[in-house]
């Protein structure tokens, strides 16, 4: 079985892939003939697909997000890789293959990145900013299981939310340590707080994102959080003018850093600035780390990233 | 007595006036010498002062926000106007004047303000909406009748915030018969809440901000009054995804319409969208006519206004 | 007959529709064969449509602005809906359909709507800015039965401008009204000169716009009213310099507010700035109005608007 | 005596020297102190003086744009020279001074500037663009003898427009030559035209820009210039929708080259393009020379440049 | 035989072209068949292609930069002309035609153009100047002979990239005569030097660039250059301090002007303002030029033009 | 002896301080009397102070960087804190006080910082990178024991380069542990060399920056180092097209991300992405430290920070 990131032009093969999306489409010709314009994907990668030959139980056999064996022909197609598929069917038990290898994920397991984020939680010295934050996480707690951190950006795959905050909280660690004038608790709360309602501003299944929700464009993420945390605070009857419920709202307002970025108010405390920094660095760096990884070794440059000033990323040969 | 607007260089001049600003310092010279550096107003503008023979007296009788009559000299100084105060003292209640007499204010009383904006409160039918705009208007009412809207910007006097609602009230009442298809509850509801944080986000007394509170900082108006429509959904028992309550807080986030400007989600509904025009038409006229105003009759050019990407008016003569 | 706005995938149907668009093609087949590449409209919107088997005859037969009975099939090509045509036939005379039928049109009769213009026009007491205003009118007056305000951005349909004027109007009235400080005859000249060359600027028949004109492209809207204004005081020999004609000039320069916009000065007097801020609230409001107009009642979501940063429009359930 | 250029601290001097600006002003002291605030000015450049000991009699004498025998100090005052006057008198007959000798100037002369563009204008072929030409040209021709072509920007001394004017035909007659599909007669024309309604724009005695107009701030030498040119066509009885007008409109109204510098439209035809990069070029590098010249010689830095992205020159030593 | 830049749709034609660009691709048919999809150019154009009828031999015989002779019909897609190859065959030596026949180069001849650069060098005074500048010639003549200057931004052509710095060395010492105070020799170098690294930064062949290298994407040209002034000033012994060397490093490192346009420091000596604006005047007219010669004459506009803010140009016609 | 840092308004006091800058002036008065205008600082920060009755003597016996004990008064100067002198003497060797005891600098000792430096540059495996790095830091290795890293912006202390880079390479040992993909040598190699030519491009002191030279002003830090760079590798006769060079080259070019902030390329590897984020953590959050540190505790606000978007920092209390 080929790994879809290893196809090149006029590979001949046969394996087992996700059918990630299929939409039904008719030809120009007269008259017009059915064919599934069809999007492949495994852990590896992805690859858009035609099957021509649509029959009228094919129309009723093939949906999004089931797993098919495929025997296909890869050509190019304005300058992109394509399958041509000439024989399709659905996956059997018996073919022994599961969902969830086919999906690109995070490298560790979604119950250990929940049970790390709990156990951080945990160590949260001040007993006001735990409950906060054990009260939003525990909002999203099964969507934490499988989220991605964003629909395309960075962490675009099954549990990269919690992966990505496994990371920053890893960074965070350390940079406490170095600096120990900034606040531990408040550097935890913010990275678990920072992107936790991305999960209801987004509506995803295996880690892929679909859509946005009415209250994510409506509201955005950001926003959304604070308001978990005015409601936690209510809930607990604690003041909602503190300087920790302050504190933890200014996390999640500032950590865009700039307006034009979505972020209401500039970061103006020490946790505020590091927290901006240790999100950019982790999603900056994991996008760089993504793409190289989802690129032929061969290929010296990856595809342009959006998120890096829509520059490619160049594979140094030491 | 003479208005400040009204007085020109090396005019003498007795008049009552509101000691704005006063602060103690010290000549150069040796031994230096105590002197006032006063900020001067009265309902028709403001001008810098110095009085220079502060005796010991002197240094426990003059505070900021007193009202105090004064002989005094203009003069100019690096190009503006200035006073150099030849006498000084309290007024007494014999003077018969009074502080309000002595600010800028709203052309209209507070009262009638907060009257009005009770009113159109009342005609909301929609009962949630209107539960959520009282509870909000609660919280800030008394600071509502006499807060400016900005420190500088816009409707910076006594009771401006509440003008600067009825006015837009005023045209929201006209956009909705104009165009039908907007929700008029929303328009309503939107005009009251859009700033109604703003008196927890300054500090002001007399309707002079003096400075922004450190929630005002951290969080900004337009988060926290997101954060009350939370508070009062959940003090009501309402669903906080209804579309309602999401509209209402959509409405407060996005009015400043872009990013940069301090919006974290840009306007993706009708009335937001009118919202943000409503209040921006009014903000700029108010800042012309006020620019207008304070400009003496015969100066054909108010000074650069800055939230008018710091141009002058001209005054048309036809 | 089915409305545009209302065919979903898998439709078939019959109806007479206008041709806005349609262009001769070839395929890619060996021979290639004709088709026409066509954009079919009614007044509820339009769509793209092939027609595969081009007759000789067809070729004499259909051209654009043409009315024509149609049978089609509905299916989506690249995520849009597209209409296969099975059957075409030119509109006669006994089928009792008339061109304007299918085109948007503004909802006042155009004739109501000069009518309305020259009302106001006539009621300027300052006799100078009324005979300049009548002047440029008369230069236009045939174009605006029936021009749209623009291309694509808004009011882009029949007599778009002359309504986008009259609905400017309204407001400008209840400005007026609420702040007299304002000059009435400015502000309803303003009004009325501020886009007068656009039917200059653009090419268009039945509202709807096919190109630039070239004295569009080199000067632009803005410099030929302000040209217009030139001509007409000079053909009545008024002074040039005067605060009248400068004026009105600077209300037609000043109206894009910035110059990134277009506008080579900023607004510099109290009418300039409420032209603009008038201006950008109807445009505004009619760019939603007519996003949720053309987008099927069962969508929750019109397409991005441009003009509104590029956001799309939420259909708010009350 | 000694140039401005060359005072450097705690000179002692006597000159001769034009009293560029003089104000009245008071000291802080008890009882307060007449004081003159000068800025005192010759061909080399200016210094800021200012004059302890005014009498009665002083403020009788002196006054702006006066000549002045002086007798001073130069100390540095917030990092700057400064000139402490000692003794000063008004110029007399007997001194053999004149004015013109105090002010920066073009180094042609003005009456040889205004031939040479007269000159060129003459030998445009086009007869109706000479034509225009001249009208707008005689417009302003008394003007042009003497007035800067802006505020401070660039060439900003005594007959600098008409100087800025001819280096650019200089340049241009260059352009033509090595490229000759340009036309020579648009070339000619745009660069007279195309800052011709400067004089009328800003308001300046002896090369010296002491504000702007009126219709400078609310139309823009821009527009003004495009005016003219409507004027001229008109007057003459030419078509205003010629390429001829319409070009030379073109011309002026885009030679800012983008809106946020001013220009409504942009280049759009290449004499259009060519002219935009010919005043850029003669004015930075005039900007370049004119600030090296104002330096002194020891100086290896001039002062920041605004319109060079507020850079400084070096004086390279090769 | 037809230059491309004259067919139109519907022509039918027989005449040799390059093959620019040639790729084989597969229909959607099934089953699908091999086509050929090509861009065909001459020195007056180029223009999409189809071969329909690939056959096993014609996958052989046919590669990009190659000479063929077409017959061919001319139709449109996509609002773009497009060629439908009937029958190719490659070109042979009894055809009597030449590659260099067929593609876009400077109206001056290679070895002409290099002729006259050296010239300049050598007239440079300043020895080291002169050695510099020769010592980073030598590494790229041979390129020089045959590369453009950039990919399509502008002299896109066989020895576009000598033909610029010919061109920009006449401007130079026009504007050096014009304004002594620049030093003839910084401003010959400067001009030389600019762009002398493009060779090492792009891939080209026949004038048309097919990528950037991977030390023109992770340096730049600009800093390539610098470089090898280092380099050329070592192997001489010179100081790498001096005036001299810094001024050159100074110019290349400069002459884009602004840090977003790819240049680390901006223009800080007269020489560096005069190349950028030296580089600028002739890039845009340059770009104007091609675009006219490249658009047929009966097209009043070209079409848009990225480097001249996305503008086309109008050809005026007097 | 009290620090600077603690001083309030009206504090009486007697210490020893650094002469930070020292200017002779005159008074306005007549006649004008000698002061000196003083910048005094110590280790804890630095304050503005006048020294009113200046002697002949004092003339000859203060400068610039001298230390001196010093009786004072605080008052408020311009809504600042100021300091007036009335008695000051020179410290003599008896006093026991030393330069570096007064002024800011790096946490940790130089001679440490630099063995940690050097440290990391011998772990570096590859031979030919830690060849290249050893060159360039042994070319200011004088400098790096005590230059600031920026003038003001951050770490404007002694030491402060060595003490940033030190941070940066804590950093950089943690990330290339947590991100095994990314290669150490060019992570340690591009951290030391960064910032590498900072003490080239400005002249310093005691950790205070007086200026920028003339090569840092024309080529930046950051083209300096590149060509260093080159240097490097010429000496030691390594191939300047070789992944090695380049890649140092890019790192050090690129690390400034964005053109606009002087980088001529973004980063397009790995370590170069990795870099400018580190970079930016350990800038940004000194800067917050320094900004706390520096302002007394009793103030919740610090002032604006120039590199955090003006922004001041609040000092949370939890």
């Amino acid at each position: 079985m080929t790994l879809i990131k290893m196809l090149t032009n006029q590979d001949e093969f046969v394996g087992f892939y996700l059918l990630k999306e299929l939409e039904l489409k008719q030809t120009n010709g007269s008259p017009p003939k059915d064919y599934f314009d069809i999007v492949l994907c495994d852990a590896s990668g992805q690859m858009s697909a035609k099957y021509w030959d649509v029959s009228p139980t094919d129309k009723e056999t093939f949906f999004p997000m089931g797993l098919v064996k495929v025997r296909g022909l890869v050509h190019t197609y304005r300058e992109k890789l394509q399958i041509k598929i000439n024989r399709i069917r659905k996956a059997t038990p018996e073919d022994g293959v599961s969902l969830t290898d086919f999906i690109r994920s995070a490298p560790i397991r979604p119950v250990d990145l929940i049970f790390t984020i709990k156990q951080v939680m945990d160590s949260i010295e001040d007993q006001d900013i735990r409950k906060i934050v054990a009260f939003c996480v525990t909002k999203v707690e099964e969507k934490l299981m499988h989220y991605p951190a964003a629909k395309t950006h960075h962490h675009a795959y099954y549990a990269g939310l919690a992966y990505h905050i496994v990371r920053m909280l890893e960074i965070g660690e350390f940079i406490c340590k170095q600096r120990p004038f900034l606040n531990a608790d408040l550097i935890k709360a913010g990275i678990i707080l920072h992107d936790i309602a991305k999960p209801e501003e987004m509506i995803a299944q295996l880690g892929i994102v679909s859509d946005y929700s009415v209250k994510g464009k409506l509201l955005g993420h950001i926003s959304l959080a604070s308001n978990w945390i005015t409601e936690a605070a209510l809930s607990y009857g604690m003041d909602l003018d503190s300087d920790r419920v302050i504190g933890l709202q200014h996390l999640v307002l500032s950590h865009h850093n700039l307006g034009e970025w979505g972020s209401p108010v500039q970061p103006q405390t020490a946790e505020a600035v590091a927290l901006h920094h240790i999100d950019s660095l982790d999603a900056k760096l994991q996008m760089v780390e993504d793409a190289l990884d989802t690129t032929p070794e061969t290929e010296p440059w990856t595809p342009l990233i959006r998120g890096l000033e829509n520059k490619p990323i160049y594979r140094t040969k030491l």
